[in-house]
């Protein structure tokens, strides 16, 4: 089974590597972009019986830094 | 209206970043994880009018490397 973890940056937590992309894109000629978030997708092969609590525990204790950071956890199968 | 852009290291290609975090899980006792692989995840917040056409062309021109990574888009609303 699968599960896709998204990490993003809390909603009011500057992201600087976000704005580099919305002002190159816009430098590029891309001027419909209004907003750019980036973060992090992480995709787990994980082995029969691992349950999204298991995935949970791992976002909190290490794929996520949840002082700035938010996660989802889709489940795959 | 809102794009979401994923962009993974090709199969095949070496993920060193996952690799890594794989093995820190496995160090913590978290014992089913089979694989994992790490990408980027894009928000864009468009103006009225962007196409997924100028998406794409945002993902070929500066969000992925294409030699080595691929990317997917979903428009949202």
């Amino acid at each position: 089974m699968k599960a896709r973890v998204h990490v993003m940056l809390k909603h009011g937590v500057l992201d600087p590597q976000g704005e580099a992309v919305r002002h190159a894109l816009g430098a590029m000629g891309f001027d419909k972009v209004e907003g750019v978030r980036q973060g992090k997708v992480i995709d787990l092969q994980l082995a029969e019986g691992a349950s999204e609590a298991d995935v949970t525990a791992m976002c909190e204790k290490l794929l996520a830094n949840t002082v700035i950071e938010s996660y989802s956890i889709e489940m795959q199968g």
